[in-house]
């Protein structure tokens, strides 16, 4: 069987769970990893030992996957880097006949987004954002009960990323930027210069795909809000007083940012992004339809018309779920249980793979990456804007004028 | 003792709650009853009996109210009438130097509120919007914790009215309108007629005094969406096949209204209208401060920073409802326990009749109800301009330009 050749850009907190997950395919042979962080590479070593393979090429400049891309054969690329250094990467890769994987990323101009359209369509690269929330098992239940009627016809959604992130983006003292450990390096500085859905895929992912965006669908309006930005000096003033320097006015991402999207069929959609507070992890997904609500927050809550009685809740709604498991799910669950971290994980990179095994286009396109991230430059617009209500491109055609700014 | 006079306006669904509620307190006088519907007066005999008391003047005429202002010396009225009603009623009895409570209503136009605002003026009368949410239970903990800081500086609020009325919006044989049985003979004509939030007051009354609007802070904006309206032909087509001629394209009502608002201070609002759709009864509160989260739905889930594990939700969130309790509610509970109905409705009473006795404003007063009732009117505009933001009228303020349209 010929193994589809895999090179890694980045091997950071999310690129080590996809190198594992492909170790653990016998379908896959990683012949390059790109990593300037050594202090990564132990755990890179550490990998290939435990799966017995042989050690691949390492890069370790940051410029290592231009050389990489000139110099190894591969099948196909998988992305995973800070968010500063996705697009250039991600332009650069998509010029090589190879499939691309990326690992939910953030845009910061739809500039951005037209050049990596324009890349593609003139190379015909394949792309696919590796949203794994898209093979959550619940989402996969639901996308199958929606599929089968149970919810009637969609009216509404919603969705986000809510998650505690104060200490990701600040280290144990209090720091951030150059110096600073883990994400709070690259991550923080999004919080001083950006105000709008720095993160939306998680969320607008799953959504989208119950939506049938970009299958006859499509989102035609966003007008989004920022809440006013003091978690994260006040978090900052909590642990080290408020004169640190952190616990300053010099944050302007809102702590709350939600955004309305409408669609051409008529159903309407929130998003909502908060990652300054304290709360519970949460995507925060809720289908409304004709027959029924799924909403997901503290749990899973159900109430089907033809399954519940009026005005109840469904008493176990993990029953329903069961019944309900997307196929895929029901067939390869016990492979995906011994996957790194996630299930979820699982499912996505083997999407990816079997499109490429398969020369086919994968379930999540190119056109869907550049529409569920055109939300982050959109969102900041409309708020500079006075939640202005922005038309929403769409990747498909060409660039139109209101898109332009 | 001198006991309150009141003359109530309206005792169907609503009005016979506040009658009964009136009838219990030994510091009322009902001197008064209009309704011209006559299928309510035997409840209403029933109850002044049950009560021990004489049977007031009853009114059977719908003008009937313009006789018992002008005939009748009264403390105050309580009017509790289908929306319709509610405006030229509540301008009428303005005028007069009594008490105005007004059970939760919609207005269809910032005309009729600005008009209200004038007679307020004029005469100086007292009126509160009887919203008996701001005084349930949990919004009166909610309150008291968020007082006492254990929330830290609010930046985000969520609530609104998702109530499954399609039940109430048609009759057992799917009709609505005049002939039709209880409501569906007068509120699903809005659903006709208009696309909005049209019942805003539950959902905001709570979240505005949360973030103590009129009290220092204000709300500058609003924006509203429309999901497409398919849930209440969908309920007749299933009920009556689809040829019923109540199962046709003929109501506007989107099924899901959202109104996103922003204030002075810095916290955004989402409000949400559910009425067409299956799901069990929610007012769908959500809390966000710096220092924690609550969120009502499927029961209360409490996230405080100071009682709470990193990322955990609370495990017995009941806990800390009872020991943050209000005060009002720990004294008058066991009183407000033998109410009709809901205890909310006890306490919302004890404020109005309590600011009559003392001859002080009441807790929330007109400028309170006009800007919650504003939000149908500019939910509806808001819509029907293509989700454009429009400024939010400041009702103690004079009548700007934006506000006019």
């Amino acid at each position: 069987m010929h193994k589809v050749k895999i090179g890694l850009i980045g091997a950071g907190y999310r690129g080590i769970i996809h190198l594992e997950n492909c170790l653990q395919r016998d379908d896959v042979n990683i012949k390059a990893v790109v990593e300037p962080n050594i202090e990564h590479h132990q755990k890179i070593h550490q990998l290939f030992k435990k799966y017995k393979q042989p050690l691949p090429t390492i890069y370790k400049d940051s410029n290592g996957y231009k050389e990489m891309m000139t110099s190894i054969t591969l099948d196909a690329v998988i992305i995973s880097v800070p968010w500063d250094f996705f697009f250039e990467i991600t332009a650069f890769v998509l010029q090589f006949p190879v499939y691309v994987g990326i690992e939910a990323a953030s845009a910061t101009s739809l500039e951005q987004l037209y050049t990596l359209k324009e890349i593609k369509e003139t190379h015909g690269t394949q792309c696919m954002l590796l949203e794994n929330t898209c093979f959550h098992r619940d989402v996969m239940a639901i996308q199958n009960m929606i599929d089968q009627g149970l919810f009637g016809e969609l009216v509404h959604c919603r969705g986000g990323y809510e998650h505690d992130l104060r200490s990701i983006k600040f280290d144990e003292n209090m720091n951030y930027g150059e110096g600073a450990k883990g994400e709070a390096s690259w991550r923080t500085n999004h919080s001083i210069t950006r105000n709008g859905d720095l993160y939306p895929t998680h969320g607008i992912g799953p959504i989208a795909s119950f939506l049938k965006i970009n299958r006859g669908n499509e989102f035609v309006s966003i007008v989004s809000h920022a809440s006013k930005s003091v978690g994260l000096k006040s978090y900052v003033a909590k642990h080290k007083g408020e004169h640190h320097p952190n616990a300053k006015d010099k944050y302007i991402l809102g702590d709350v940012i939600t955004s309305t999207l409408t669609t051409k069929n008529g159903e309407t959609v929130i998003l909502t992004h908060n990652t300054n507070v304290p709360r519970p992890y949460s995507l925060g997904f809720r289908v409304q339809g004709t027959k029924g609500i799924w909403i997901q927050e503290h749990g899973n809550h159900l109430h089907l018309e033809d399954y519940t009685d009026r005005d109840e809740w469904m008493n176990q709604p993990h029953q329903i779920f069961n019944k309900y498991d997307h196929p895929d799910w029901k067939k390869y669950q016990y492979d995906a249980a011994k996957t790194a971290r996630h299930q979820m994980d699982y499912f996505v990179l083997k999407e990816f793979i079997e499109a490429i095994k398969s020369h086919r286009t994968p379930k999540y396109d190119i056109y869907d990456m550049l529409t569920w991230l055109a939300i982050s430059p959109l969102s900041e617009q409309s708020i500079k804007e006075g939640n202005r209500t922005i038309k929403f491109p769409n990747f498909k055609e060409k660039r139109t004028e209101e898109a332009i700014y």
